[in-house]
């Protein structure tokens, strides 16, 4: 490509500083180093992570930084050493890196990877090395990421390479929300036929955690959300039965108690909220229940009883629904190429890259499912 | 036997109200009424959690009650509908029920049983119906069971058959402590072969997760105990490594971290604290990390950083080892026949029980690992 070995100056949107409005700016986005990857971002959704960072993260060591992390791209040049990839691949950037070697890769029982963003700066989220100045200054890169570019540099540890048919523009949810929610309940909660789920929060993570627990055989999936618009979505999905906390005065884990026989088998929690991930573990049954903490917040404690997990509750948690990305990125988009999977559904609403804070704003107000920015031309 | 049928008048400790010295007293037992059992008890051993129950319950309606729950006795007489046991019997009481009937009890995955004490009585432990009356007035059993007594009478769901060889002044200790730590190890975390695994509390349940973790294979068994006299005894039961917190000035967690490239495959919390199960949660590597809360208390909430579960630990707890009881208990008994148990040095007093205040005071001060008291000749 012309571009190829040259910085490329193209169009970003700027967090300069938190709780403020992203800024479109011209940013220049350096060539891939060594083992990276250079990709023009086709479609980037927004992602409540990162609503999250902008408004709740503290830290000034985070900013400036370029915010997007579900999206899928076209690979527009490789650094040296990079075989794995070519311009013109299609790909879906992974904020949690594979790098096949450390012991985290090698083992079956985690998707977690030692070269990852993942690897200390969890109160941050940006990594400190970063391909992208504007202005003079250095911005930074959010989970290794940062798709509300529309160029972006990431290591090829973090790339997975999908089937040239996939319309990026809708697989690139397939990048954050989708995998965490669906692998929540298939891998990580592993939930199995002929059992009783609670999906606790309707947004795109809940509602792919409830086609996560329907593709596992769940026979009960009880959606739990205060804003009762979105049970008509979570039936689309799988959902058979739908709580509002606020429609009760008792605890919500006694009302999915009442109503399940002593508690369900599994419940996720995909709100990132600590009093409902206390309810989410306060809901499972006894025994044998498991509950999955998927929602991110890491700003408070969270917190239950001992008698809880004594009686035999386990609590776990999920980055990524589990799934190793190179490996499981492919079959998802696999499986929407193949009608096994819904994407569709979640987007709600379509808009540019000028547009994001308006898109923002809609998830702030819970008025979307998913915002897809479109970015680039496919 | 002459005593069938009738009320038996015998020696009990009583705990007439919380925080106060037991009184030796002769009590009445009724006879075992349909599908219970009535049993002489030769010995018990003295638990933290009858210590616990005694001076931290202010639960007013769990007194007045006769503590013990970890002993060994023989049959002496059935009520009617019972056909699993007869007079002569050597058996040990459990205070989690097996009914074999209940979807818990059908379950491979659980050893809770409907049916029993924990059925909603937690805060209190104390079974609101008994056999015991004392001056008129009503004593109430402790986890159903109620061993400092010469004689106790328990549903038969409650009982476990054992080996007519075993010496009941040592598997009495199967009873609670050496199955709870032991199957924690086992049963609960799934200890794997060459892992890596820290115990937290080294009195007679950290002692039998050593054991347990030993047994399942574990090739570092880090000890950790803010009291260095019990690093000898661990030793004995397998423990490999030891660490006392007081001689750090960092974080346990960051201490075993750096001892263990990272964290523990498996944690095991045998104290019954809340800050302490903190620390064996965060002491785990992410990824994989398992950490069981094995320790009892329940008069706090434990809590941590929701990213500790996000980056994949898994926090679980188990009561009794997670063993069933009728199954797991006559096994124990076997393997300490067969060698392959240490029973033996646990047992660091032994005493009647009319000194049941002096082997509780040894329990508070940590100066013992278990005292048997010798109720009944066998």
């Amino acid at each position: 490509m012309a571009t190829a070995g040259k910085v490329i100056k193209c169009k970003a949107a700027v967090a300069w500083e938190p709780n403020k409005p992203l800024v479109i700016e011209k940013i220049e986005v350096a060539p891939p180093q060594a083992n990276e990857v250079r990709i023009k971002i086709v479609a980037t959704a927004v992602c409540r992570t990162d609503v999250h960072h902008l408004l709740e993260n503290m830290h000034n060591d985070s900013f400036p930084v370029v915010l997007g992390h579900e999206a899928a791209g076209i690979v527009e040049s490789v650094g040296s050493g990079v075989t794995e990839f070519q311009p013109g691949d299609k790909v879906i950037p992974m904020y949690i890196t594979q790098c096949r070697e450390c012991r985290f890769c090698k083992s079956p029982k985690t998707n977690q990877c030692e070269k990852g963003w993942g690897a200390g700066r969890h109160s941050v989220l940006a990594t400190p090395d970063s391909r992208f100045t504007c202005k003079g200054k250095k911005i930074l890169q959010f989970l290794g990421t940062s798709t509300f570019s529309e160029y972006t540099v990431v290591n090829q540890m973090a790339v997975a390479k999908i089937d040239p048919a996939a319309p990026l523009d809708k697989v690139c949810l397939i990048g954050c929300g989708v995998c965490t929610g669906y692998g929540a309940a298939v891998n990580t909660a592993k939930v199995e036929p002929g059992s009783t789920c609670a999906v606790f929060g309707l947004g795109a993570v809940g509602l792919a955690a409830v086609m996560g627990c329907k593709a596992a055989g769940a026979k009960k999936i009880i959606a739990v959300d205060i804003n009762p618009e979105k049970f008509e979505k979570a039936k689309v999905f799988g959902a058979t039965d739908f709580v509002n906390p606020k429609d009760h005065s008792k605890a919500i884990s006694q009302v999915l108690s009442e109503m399940t026989n002593g508690g369900v088998d599994f419940s996720l929690e995909c709100v990132g909220n600590v009093g409902v991930m206390r309810s989410a573990l306060e809901s499972c049954v006894q025994g044998w229940g498991v509950s999955v903490i998927v929602g991110w917040t890491n700003l408070e404690d969270f917190s239950a009883r001992p008698i809880q997990l004594i009686a035999g509750r386990t609590w776990k948690g999920s980055a990524f629904g589990g799934f190793k990305g190179k490996y499981g990125i492919p079959q998802m988009v696999k499986a929407y190429l193949d009608k096994n999977l819904k994407l569709d559904e979640f987007i709600t609403h379509n808009m540019t890259l000028d547009q994001v804070n308006d898109a923002i704003e809609l998830m702030k107000q819970g008025k979307c499912i998913r915002t897809v920015l479109h970015v680039s031309p496919q």
